[in-house]
């Protein structure tokens, strides 16, 4: 039997601190007729209200800690602001979206990374097992968006924060039992650019071989390699398809004439 | 057949607003072994922030106005903070315990309250039939425990501050067609009290008459008139049974021996 398709899409700051942006995005977002859910990450809002309650960003080696005030503001601007604007606005298109954070439903466990050799404080790892399937597709099947903010928990009590690329994945793992997955990690490119000026420079599909090819060249840098290491280890986890693209060009992603698929079997 | 029950339970600032008081309402909350669901308030944190943020309250006659920034404030610590710290520790107590805002799920649609004669700005009002109970039941059938932050929508993207006490009163309304429910409004006291310095002055049970003549000798006053006003529409209703009583003697209200139980028969 053919299995359902369903669309894990994941977006992050860029998407979301723009409210045109996300509007355009939510917008093509909801007229997918396929079962879906969101995973959204943070963005610059929540800085900018710590900023004006006193909490000053903690970092270690350019990585961020998380300390409680911290914990705190980003549950109440991620998990609360951020989800419930996005669940409101995907109502208002017709969307039957429903928010979670990994403690709703203990819909996602987490672990709390170890406090050594670097207490990055309260940050949780979430393994592809953790997650609760039951729900995920009982919400599916009957119809519902979930938008998931990267806020879990660790079982006992504890929120913590967590990478909403890693949720994706987690989610897009535990999916592909049932469903034929395809996970969209959306940015404000193409997908992977030869030219980083160059939009139309952008490659359909990259391997692993080209990938490291392009890293030692220098075509590849900075914010691109943690979002493609994450999307090469999706895909070597046997998700159907992995794209990274145009959070703005969810159809041309989805038929193909957007956005680079993710190639883990060379 | 008889119905199965389900227990609502309304907590406000009074309880949320001190964390071992919290602890110990919660802790009490998820031993109860039926069907159940809990709708919470704000509490003094989200003005506490407000001032950090340079939020002012604006109040017109003494209640509070919501424009724009209080409503993401209380968005953020009401549907945020609040509701993902109660649902992580009753996660911890073994309740399996889901987060909603009204607009989770589309879980209850609120009109926007008409800008005259006082223009509140971003408030809601409920109707009963505004719960989505197919949602609701499903998740209680499941062993869900839904936690409901005062948080609503209108439906077109509009996310709107709402009363908890009425929230409380329109799901224990929607589902009291498929259950036998019990609605308690959980506060300080043990019930409403004769004399207001003796907590064993409580009275068991209230009516309408009583009522009315308490406050005609101004034995009732100020805060309890609300709560009491709302207690006696919901019991109107047909609520199986309508209780105001202390947060932190659920077992004691539930068996009899504590709160007040509203009569509407009189």
């Amino acid at each position: 039997m053919q299995k359902k398709t369903v669309l894990v899409l994941k977006i992050g700051g860029s998407v979301l601190d723009d409210p045109s942006t996300l509007k355009t995005c939510l917008a093509q977002f909801a007229l997918l007729p396929q079962a879906k859910l969101l995973v959204h990450g943070g963005g610059s809002i929540a800085t900018n209200i710590g900023k004006q309650m006193g909490i000053k960003p903690q970092y270690h080696n350019g990585r961020r800690l998380t300390d409680a005030p911290t914990l705190d503001l980003i549950t109440m601007v991620y998990a609360g602001l951020l989800n419930k604007q996005v669940v409101a606005k995907l109502q208002g298109l017709g969307s039957n979206a429903i928010g979670f954070t990994g403690a709703d439903g203990n819909m996602l466990v987490a672990k709390k990374r170890p406090a050594t050799p670097i207490d990055f404080g309260f940050v949780g790892d979430v393994s592809d097992e953790a997650v609760n399937i039951t729900l995920l597709r009982s919400l599916l099947e009957s119809g519902y968006t979930p938008v998931m903010a990267p806020v879990t928990h660790d079982g006992h009590g504890q929120l913590l924060n967590t990478n909403a690329d890693s949720i994706a994945q987690a989610f897009a793992v535990g999916l592909q039992q049932f469903y034929d997955v395809t996970l969209i990690y959306g940015f404000e490119k193409k997908g992977v650019l030869l030219n980083k000026d160059d939009e139309e420079s952008f490659i359909p599909k990259l391997n692993m071989v080209q990938y490291n090819k392009m890293i030692a060249e220098g075509s590849i840098t900075d914010g691109m390699i943690p979002k493609l290491t994450n999307a090469f280890a999706a895909a070597s986890k046997g998700i159907g398809r992995v794209i990274i693209g145009n959070a703005l060009a969810l159809g041309d992603i989805l038929n193909g004439s957007s956005g680079t698929t993710i190639d883990s079997n060379a």
